[in-house]
């Protein structure tokens, strides 16, 4: 079966009429929300330690580094782009673990800056490089994650460089090399996940994946196979493969209407604890002080990922499923300041996270959760999430999306800059060049902070 | 056990007057060994397309390509000297299947280049990034590159991170955080073994492992057990390890002493053949209508890597054991002219190719091999390898690699240029900076090509 020539054939035969209007309106919730985690977390100490260290090797700053004064080349701002995209947690997410936007839409908006590329056609271009990376997800999901492979990395850059190939207008033989150069390029290990190398994956596979599209369009030569050789992505990288299945009803049926957006500043898997605690603490006005113990009873890649019981920082604190439900409850919120360094040591949270206990259940789904609730009264609450908010059966509304990306943007960007941001996004098919949305993106320059 | 740590800790506190004369004559020969076989690729095919797709992205024009015109910021000099010096197969070369030289030199120039670096500080970092890197793969050989790996990407990224943080200065903390970085970057597929992604594979490595050194120095973190984590380098990249084995007599017994350096111009397994028919053609003045049949014995590896019965092109007559021995029985030699198109297309060779038989013999050593040459007038000649030139065993003199990189550089850098690079190279550790030799490596602009 020729996997990774069938995919390039799709990306470069496509054309914008195959697509339904539905997953151009996702690709544009997806750059929306995708532009607001960005900008929001742009002056993150993770951000600033990466363009610190690589601000001396900038090229000529045709690109722009959403949220911040400084400009870039190309590649440059696809690696920064996409590692602050990431860098909150707060990106969007497909059901098998990848987020499919903070690899690719960077790398859209990188080569469109640089190249010149209409909205109409960066839209297009995102709904194939989604699809191209979810589908080679889906060849390897579960094993390759199971391996220790952090996906959004490993799987963002053959969908960066399908959508950037596409962009360029590269035929099938190239864009089959340019996977082929994504492949061999695939990489991002799930140990460093609780440091800032996490969101470099995105950043690495925007860049990465790039450059596969630029050097192929250049004539620079690959496998043919890369997906499904001997030695190539597939077999070295996973355990287990199905390329049918990744590539059942290619072109009729999209990924991307799976595509998850989060209303909670971390992981994805701990969006029902969160959901049923804000919920119980709503409905039943709880206060901590009346709380005596907390049961949560959830998936167990709940405990694989998010097991941390003393977390020390607000990053550690995304990776506790412990801090996340007391955080909840404390505050009936989980955004980034529930995830701040503060939040973790306040001692409120902390006695509150103590008093939380969680329980693997294989009979519960990913997106739910049971929270049972013994309060200092003797009463008992109980709450069950069958599908948190942000999933695919509870999808957040577009107005959803657009206040997240609101909130985050507040206090990085002008008022009216977030508000021309908003509108370009939801107009992106009609913008002539992807400066007309980027040029929103720079803070004022010499502005302070705030 | 502390496998990452140990090895940072190794790099941050080793001292020059802890290492071997004989180390830092080794890391002199490596340095003239790679510096030829990139400036004799300067304006290889490969090379002229990385450098065409991504010259529009060049910073400051702080570090030389070498061989080239053109100026790069440092990782872009880092990223297209290691391909350049690992396109033509002809870099140096460990018995455990890793070219220590391509992905760790070019990083080390780039950097001292960018930061100002003395000669003896860069062959001390040479000699410890080499190490790392060779110490890394001994953990993980040889189910590492059976998996499909390609080391010299994989593990070079450490080699390039260790030399890059210790020329900055950086502590063992840091240290520790750039070698999870290079960890989480690592890869490279055997798949694309043939193509220009092969080369791209030991660039990627020279780039990645300077940023992650870089990345490092301001504060960027990782995992500290990027190499041993459950899901780190060598759990999902390998599937067996063996950290005492890579940690054993670290700092007493040096991996860089094995470093081989190759006479002929492709992969080493078919050295010994190519030596084989060499000295059998030479003894016997065979000319090619003389021969009726060659028979070669040799490892089994020789078949899994450089099968290919057909060879089209000069890149897959590389991978051609049966090109290979007839080139070298109808020249006497196999440098870039037999591995070129020509001469894989060549009447007399291709006749004389099909006349080529091997046969694998677990028996025979990798770096062995045995030729029975059949001639037309009914004689029987038979010549036994047991050491291939360049091997270990039987290394080539310092005199050899300083012809070998003469010939190489000839046409591409002025003659005077070339006495300057040999001299500067073999006087490396008197240098003031980086600068001093790699001036050396630019050709005169606009002077011709030849």
């Amino acid at each position: 079966m020729q996997v990774t020539r069938t995919l390039a054939r799709f990306v470069a035969e496509c054309r914008p009429e195959s697509v339904p209007d539905a997953m151009r309106h996702q690709a544009k919730r997806a750059l929306l929300n995708v532009l607001g985690c960005a900008v929001g977390a742009a002056r993150h100490e993770t951000v600033e330690r990466a363009v610190s260290a690589l601000v001396p090797f900038f090229g000529k700053g045709e690109a722009t580094l959403w949220g911040r004064t400084e400009r870039a080349d190309a590649p440059h701002a696809a690696l920064l782009n996409g590692l602050s995209a990431h860098v909150l947690d707060f990106d969007d997410t497909h059901p098998h673990a990848i987020h499919p936007s903070a690899p690719v839409w960077p790398a859209i908006l990188a080569a469109g800056e640089h190249r010149g590329a209409s909205g109409a056609a960066m839209l297009h271009a995102f709904v194939l490089g989604a699809e191209v990376e979810l589908r080679v997800g889906n060849m390897v999901y579960p094993a390759h994650s199971d391996t220790g492979w952090h996906a959004t990395g490993t799987l963002g850059v053959f969908g960066a460089a399908a959508a950037c190939g596409k962009l360029l207008g590269l035929d099938e033989g190239r864009l089959t090399h340019a996977l082929g150069i994504a492949a061999t390029q695939a990489s991002g290990l799930r140990a460093v996940f609780g440091s800032d190398s996490k969101s470099l994956h995105a950043g690495k596979a925007a860049r990465d994946g790039l450059a596969a599209a630029l050097l192929a369009e250049r004539g620079f030569t690959s496998s043919l196979e890369g997906i499904e050789a001997r030695r190539g992505f597939a077999h070295v990288l996973s355990s287990a493969r199905d390329y049918a299945a990744g590539l059942d009803g290619l072109g009729s049926r999209w990924e991307l209407a799976q595509n998850m957006y989060k209303p909670f500043a971390c992981g994805l898997v701990v969006h029902a604890v969160i959901d049923a605690c804000i919920q119980a603490r709503d409905a039943h006005h709880l206060v901590p002080e009346a709380i005596a113990r907390v049961h949560a009873r959830c998936n167990p890649i709940v405990f694989e990922l998010t097991a941390n019981r003393e977390p020390r920082t607000g990053l550690e604190g995304k990776f506790s499923v412990f801090h996340a439900a007391a955080a909840a409850l404390v505050h009936g919120a989980a955004l980034e300041a529930q995830f701040s360094d503060a939040c973790v040591l306040d001692p409120t949270v902390i006695a509150l996270r103590r008093r939380v206990d969680a329980e693997p259940d294989p009979t519960v789904a990913k997106m739910e959760a049971y929270v049972a609730i013994e309060l200092t009264d003797g009463r008992r609450i109980e709450h069950h999430v069958p599908h948190a908010l942000g999933s695919v059966e509870r999808p957040m509304a577009d107005s959803d999306i657009e206040k997240k990306a609101r909130a985050l943007g507040t206090g990085v960007l002008p008022a009216g800059q977030i508000d021309a941001l908003v509108s370009a996004c939801w107009a992106a098919e009609e913008l002539p060049d992807a400066r007309s949305l980027t040029c929103h993106l720079s803070p004022p320059a010499n502005r302070p902070a705030g």
